[in-house]
């Protein structure tokens, strides 16, 4: 397969503005892969990330299971804020965020890719434009302003987004305990952030795979495994 | 004194890309006038902040103290995070910083200015231009990106500029305790802190008035009350 060419070029750029960015970060050829798992509330994206990490280990390759909010120690710092309430602004809210991804760019995910290390991250930047953006109204292009200065054209090699109907997702999420801050906003917020994930899927179709996580887990593992091993290192 | 009009209708605009914004933020004409207070470690802007509330509070006007990072509950959080350290990028850095100067403006600078309130910062915008850029080499354009994101073309009607020698600063800074991260970097960065706060004045002499603070606090202080009481309300 060579459609994920594009974005494979985009990814591989280095950060330029972050003047004290580990030198790791500016390896010019990184041989790992970058790839994210989206989707809405209850879809499996932990479970998957774990199985998908654990099958591409057995097939020898170094992996790094990572998530957003999160993936490094000021990030995690960031989540912290982010997710024990509080009521933002919606563009503080996105700036949070991408605040967030950046310190896990820089830390984690280039140096890693960098080392030819596999990085899989439970979300990464399409869910700020679903959450934030489709499900919270901030606008499209504050989300891309923000985008452009947090990751300088970086992006995913491969997303897979996993879909299924929110009422399906927020039942499976209710069987996990006390719901997070966002687990308890409505059906139409998460409606529209399901509507969002697959207009991403359907606007970038070489770097996205939308797969039915209605399912059961390991029907939508098998499927996760073959794309992601069909698809060739960069 | 007219010279600060140009600034003054650049300030009065609200925001629009927060749609959770307080109604209070829309209204088209608000009375009170935003000043801001600049200048390096030791410069004695905490107190000229006190004194100079005090001093229109006795003229007859309402008056709102505030300083930045902060000023609004989840601006202070974040300033917990930028204050207590961490080894953050510069452009995470510099999101922080926007992120709460976001909150700061959405929910206590321009609720305030609608209801005729005059609000004077103890820092703003320029700091992170000065510290972020100057001082740690974060680009100029991506000083502007964020800004422009988070403050939609918001701007002080007046800043004071309080200069002085990052030596005889440094001196003062210390005979406060324990430093902070900022105080603990060298001289070199409070030169170059220095050197772009001047810069900005230079650049916005509508904006920016630079006052000599290496003097006693009662010299700089009738220098600023001079400054401000000349200034008409917008």
């Amino acid at each position: 397969m060579s459609r994920g060419s594009g974005c494979c070029r985009a990814s591989r750029r280095s950060l330029g503005a972050g003047c004290s960015v580990p030198d790791a970060v500016r390896a010019p050829l990184p041989r790992g892969r970058f790839i994210t798992l989206e989707g809405g509330e209850g879809a499996g994206k932990t479970t998957q990330v774990r199985r998908l990490a654990a099958a591409l280990t057995e097939a020898g390759l170094p992996v790094l299971r990572t998530r957003e909010p999160g993936g490094a120690p000021g990030a995690e710092r960031i989540r912290s804020l982010l997710l024990s309430g509080g009521n933002w602004d919606p563009v503080a809210e996105a700036m949070l965020h991408f605040a967030a991804r950046r310190e896990h760019l820089a830390r984690t995910i280039q140096p890693a890719l960098a080392a030819g290390i596999t990085v899989i991250s439970d979300r990464f930047a399409d869910s700020t434009l679903a959450y934030q953006g489709a499900g919270q109204g901030l606008p499209r292009p504050v989300w891309e302003q923000l985008s452009a200065v947090a990751l300088e054209g970086f992006a995913p090699d491969l997303t897979l987004i996993l879909d299924l109907p929110p009422e399906t997702g927020m039942a499976r999420a209710a069987g996990r305990g006390e719901p997070d801050r966002y687990e308890r906003l409505g059906l139409g917020f998460h409606q529209r952030v399901r509507e969002a994930f697959l207009a991403i899927a359907a606007a970038e179709p070489a770097r996205c795979h939308v797969v039915n996580a209605a399912r059961g887990a390991d029907a939508v593992f098998a499927d996760l495994r073959a794309i992601v091993f069909a698809r060739p290192a960069p």
